[in-house]
């Protein structure tokens, strides 16, 4: 079973996630690349084969795509997903899945009435140490989850893309909304509703603009900074950081803490998952390198997508969860500051 | 010059702290141990020496002791500690300093008139690895402090101590009043204050008897684990941990985000402290073996507290300290649960 | 529930594991030693506690004591466990079970007639490593096994033992019979049959006397060397060497090679088990140290049998077991040399 | 002193291993390539500079070419090497000399007659490891050689080549005839003599198809297993695994136990040597790596086989040896399954 | 502020490090290249970008050119870095400053005449490892130093350069003069006197050609080694060794034996600072890979010069700097031999 | 064969060192003890068994005695050593043999008239990673020796021993006479002739007294720290390094290097012996631990001497080799300073 792709929005992610892993799936026969400036799908059209769409309704109606990716800028997925959705097409829309849960909502609504498959691109779910500590958890070989701690966090998002500038649309406020709330928190949040089979209910946090300043020498008008106590519906209790000023290695790392043992994933750098019991037995499990800026490797994001059009299951991350993440990053937020 | 020291009881942090650092210490003649059981304070005056007062007064009022340490139980410290300050000794006090702020001050009230120095027993401060990061964070090498992490972990205090059981008086609302807050949580409170030279303002915390159950297989009645976010009057950030429920390895863990660098205490076992830096250098400072329940060296406490005498210097950890410590601990439990 | 337990026979077997391993069981309440030289015995219950028994008859005739551990020589096995089992004690054999097949038989016949509960101490089933890998062959997490290899060899038992001299009865034919074959050969072979939930139906084998000198500089009269290569019902191919002439480090290493990864089991001194996959992935395991002749932990052999009887379980190393381990060792000493 | 040297056949092993390393030599003036299939030669003749010859007989005939690679497929051995002796060439036969020893004695015929030096391509005893070890062994510095352990295994050889596909020759009876005995097992075989200067005269195997399945999923007809148990014409004992099925990584490790001490060839990748002493020394030596299939360097072959003939030296392998490892290879397929 | 530079010689040198850290640094516009032979000018200036001087005079009359490097031989140092001076030039001469103390004096005299700025190549003191150790000296943090050892050795020049052979200027006594002393030596002399703030004032000294052969088999001309007793002006002592018989890995670490401890540089690859304190502390600096002849990277020297023009600074190594390690080097080869 | 030996002088050395390995020794039937201070002797009697001897007569008359370890002050051993000689007792001298070469003499003599074994004490011969480098060096395995380079330094003889004050004999001119000379220097010297099977004839070196004060807090009169440039007959160069200001971890470590290769003894704590290579190899030698202040462990000394006796072997270290190592230490002294 082979068809074509439609990409809407030819930016960073399309180059460097959509396009490359598209054109390594074995169902997909072409891409067609969809950018409000032209120029930029013709690039990628070459880089990776395929072909250009001119105008979106093209892409829309295109009856040999069965699947459109939308890469578009955060505050039109809203506008662009629904529209594909609703033109039949199964869609991945990236994350965050939009800028507000109200805005969420015209998207689940456009989803239930399509009856179409969307899946949300959360890829922290897909590496192998969060894999390989779902299903440990989920075996109960340690017993209930009771506390857990998650952090993410790096030198800031200026040196990354292709400005490298504090410039950077990550820190404009009409842009970014949530600074590194949404930028970072939104990964950590939906592991840990898929780590723990849970949902966190209750937030208290801090944020701030502690460092980055902008072009002009002035503080950035989003949090650079988030700090957060955290409470699930089921009780677990938790800390979680989200920093754009972590002035050293890159932290990606996740503690479960278990009645019978602690899960560590990427803790280590050889052993990105590292499992110790109460009995002073340890399990490092060496799986494989994590998903930083420096280090893009196929993430399983587009092949699980493909997969859940070809096999007809269940979209792998669903608008639902997409929701629930966008709820708690509302509240950290809006805790008081 | 020599003197002699008074101990007021003589439970189990009299025996594996005190009294052996007292020992070793030159400046200390003669050890005067007492406790309402006699028979407590007479074995360990032969264990190490010195001689039993039967009276506390007999203790108060030999002149031939300059300093007496107050390890009565915690409810006792407001009666105790300002009873051996107005009988002129200097003090070292255990921590927590009292069971409330409001206990407290009875204390300072008396060390105020008493001119006598007073010193609360918050080792944490003196490992080498504390020290060494707190002389980093002042030297500015780093750029300024920008946000923290801080955890107090371990598998329990039912499998310390004497009994070994569940029925340890840490699980009971009369005697251990604050639970792991308390216990382990006082520790980094005081920590982050020490390392930061700032002080915890807004604290925003759940906590909870999430595993351990007492003696009858039910849920204590004190906290076994607490999270929380923070933010101190020169506005950092940071989250921290507290925990009888973590079923590994203990995890007596900070982390100093900086504008220049990050500074890792505790994570390694083999470099206490870990300097990374914004250029990518990363240093090890390779000073100590942690203080840990299993590991009791010389904390350094009482060489400080001596020390202060002989030199006539100031407190190395003050009553205002421990209050500030105190009213965040009142904090965390008065957060919404 | 506790009982009294006897032991036949005190060597150092008695010595360095039964005795010390029934002392440390809360089941047990007095051990009772028996052994033709009376003094043997009086030593042990002067060194662990318990009392001696002058004749055999008085240790089964003695309606406190519930099992029996069965001590004695190799050639006797056959005599005192039927005697034991018949007087309606429980026992536990050393291995192995006799000194031949035939041998067995009678025991077998007693345990049948008897009905009481029947172990042979196999110790290598019960080390954490061996458990963790049968749990996860049986997982079929690996898929099927496919062949395997196994070892068993150190420097040799003449330095070993009291006597540490060539005079060793390991050496003697008569007292020995089988040589290297015999003491550890059986281990290995039970494991494989234990790991792998099958039994090895074909060897192959060539055995000698290759390097080991008796007390006169001759050639000893049993194998000091014995290399497999075997065939199990379910089809498995696999080798074995079991060697008195490994003049290093022990070698305690068994390789089970399945349809999906390799189980490593003690080459690696820090992680016991090793699991290497087909797609790269390597989990290690640190679960212990391994049980060497340098190294006497509790084996864990008592604890279970004594576990089978207070909750009547059927015994962890049944007779069955030890009979289809005995037949390899004919196997491998009936080969064409 | 330059010459011209000849290769029949021009598939894989031609251009990894003999067109490389011959262009590598310094003695070597040009190569000329045949092939039936003359675009294979014209392609190698391309990559690796030289000239193509159009008929075996130019290249026979042909004064300028001294010595000649018989590259040709297993089954044609024994007519293109005698060939090439008879017309006065100096011969480098591919492994295994024949197919069968009877075929092979044709080849020895033809050396005999011819005069010519023939050497055949047992590239292990070539690593520096082999080597080194090979030395200590005959220094005796450990005493006379006991007993030996060898291994070859990797995940089998669809995974490699250019079809990566079931379908491989390696899996067919009429081109592969040994299975992995062949492919593999003649390797260690070989290597076995090599380092013991001794030969396995006595065999003991059992050999299957346990795993392996050709193109349309049924069990291959060739064995994808071997293990044995062996005997050498001094006395010695070992046991041989050779695996298409060690799916994790490859193992290409030997043990040699001497009299006092161990020598471990390429189980740490690190130090492709080890020495331990019966005293608890223990020596490390890194050497190189090891050759695998992912990792080709010179493997000192081509050199050994052009410097015999400069300097006029005997085979480095000499065609006895190879009939050697063939019986042995010839007794494994022999034994009962 | 950009501007041209100028160099004179084109030989290695130029094209390792001159040329390539010219073309990275940002105040440089364009790169002049003249060399004797003008086809070595004209091939770097491919390479590089930038044109060529056909004669020195073009060279030095370009007004646009504000600095040049003198790369030329070391026997026409003290002729083409006075006249680049006097031409009103910035220069950066490669070391040796020159052949002799008296030569040099030469050079010193335009320099001071002339007002420009003049640096010599000494290109250890701008490694990560000197200069961390140059700081933590100068702070005091050890005390005083008292004694140091410092080497530089390494395989040989004949196996480095575009030659690769033992006819290499290195080994000829009227280009090389001071053989080892000269070549390795002068950067380790240089750098105690950096490190210590000191100058070395006695030195006694052994030297020999003990290994090295020219291309005709016979001793070469000029030293191979250098072994010396050093003592400062202060009173330090020390040893060094210059050494081109160094047959491993290359040793370019220096000691530096301090009242409170020790500083080992560059004696661990993964920690190229390290820092042993008398109390049992140890500090680990992973900042770098060393400067080695197969490692090379960004020196800073080229850097430095150009940031002391634009900014104005004192020269970063000063020609009297060279001078003072010039009379060490003279002092040791008129050392008795 | 055994026999009685005596023991001249009952300080440190004859307690940690010549007792306890006589005392181990089979061939030792009883040590005979002899102090000036009786009470000393009688007390190493009571610790290691023997008897006391009242006056050095007595030991000497006693025809029990066959061998004597002359332990007196260095001062006294050309007195002690020649009367134990011509009393017809082999002696074990300790190091260093005696004040001064002209002292020596007076030794040599009475050893040629009296014809028995005279063996001094130079332990650093002893140690496995000295002995087998000079295995290496010997077999011509790397060539001949070029240069090299050794130390000995610690953080001085005032923290060892019974007084641990700056009191010590060592510091004082007329007891120590040589300081960190004699003290550990004379050590490597002989280490040096030993393994290059050579002379240090020239000798070039820098001495002083440059740390450590007397228990007044004056310099002291004695070096603490020597530097030398050394030539050996043969040619090599090396250099030396003593001193008892390494305020750090002990150095202890020797470099060999040789035309194909280096050797390094005592870099590496794991490895006390490490080859390194022309060709890239390493060869790292697991051997022992070295032999330090901190880790007393047999020295092989005794054992070496009555060994030589028992099966009249030459001495091991010879009058002849301890003259050459003090005219050495007499060369160092004698340099300008």
């Amino acid at each position: 079973m082979k068809f074509n792709v439609g990409i809407i929005g030819c930016g960073s992610i399309t180059r460097f996630r959509h396009a490359p892993e598209y054109k390594a799936n074995p169902h997909v026969e072409e891409i067609v690349f969809y950018d409000r400036n032209i120029e930029r799908a013709q690039r990628l059209a070459e880089e990776f084969g395929g072909r250009v769409a001119e105008k979106l309704e093209d892409l829309l109606t295109d009856s040999s795509i069965v699947a459109i990716s939308d890469c578009s800028s955060n505050e039109a997925h809203h506008i662009n997903t629904p529209k594909a959705l609703e033109s039949g097409k199964h869609v991945l829309c990236e994350k965050p899945l939009a800028i507000s849960v109200k805005h969420a909502k015209i998207i689940l609504e456009a989803e239930r009435k399509s009856g179409k498959k969307l899946m949300i691109d959360q890829n922290q779910r897909f590496t192998k140490a969060h894999q390989k500590a779902k299903e440990i958890i989920q075996s109960q070989e340690l017993g209930e989850v009771l506390t857990f701690k998650t952090s993410f966090g790096h030198q800031g998002p200026e040196s990354w893309g292709v400005t490298k500038s504090n410039a950077t649309w990550f820190f404009k406020k009409d842009r970014s909304h949530s600074g590194v709330a949404g930028d970072l928190g939104i990964h950590k949040i939906d592991l840990i509703h898929y780590l723990l089979d849970d949902e966190i209910e209750d937030v208290h946090a801090f944020h701030g603009a502690l460092d980055k300043v902008d072009e002009h020498g002035k503080p950035i008008e989003v949090c650079d900074n988030v700090v957060c106590a955290l409470k699930t519906k089921k009780g677990r209790l938790g800390t979680a950081s989200f920093s754009w000023t972590y002035y050293g290695a890159e932290d990606n790392a996740t503690t479960i803490y278990c009645q019978k043992g602690i899960l560590k994933i990427y803790h280590d750098p050889e052993a990105q998952l590292i499992m110790e019991m109460n009995d002073g037995s340890v399990v490092k499990y060496e799986l494989e390198q994590i998903q930083t800026n420096d280090n893009q490797t196929n993430t399983g994001v587009i092949d699980a997508f493909i997969d859940c059009i070809v096999n007809d299951l269940n979209s792998p991350v669903t608008s639902r969860e997409a929701v629930a993440s966008l709820k708690v990053v509302e509240k950290i937020l809006g805790s008081s500051n």
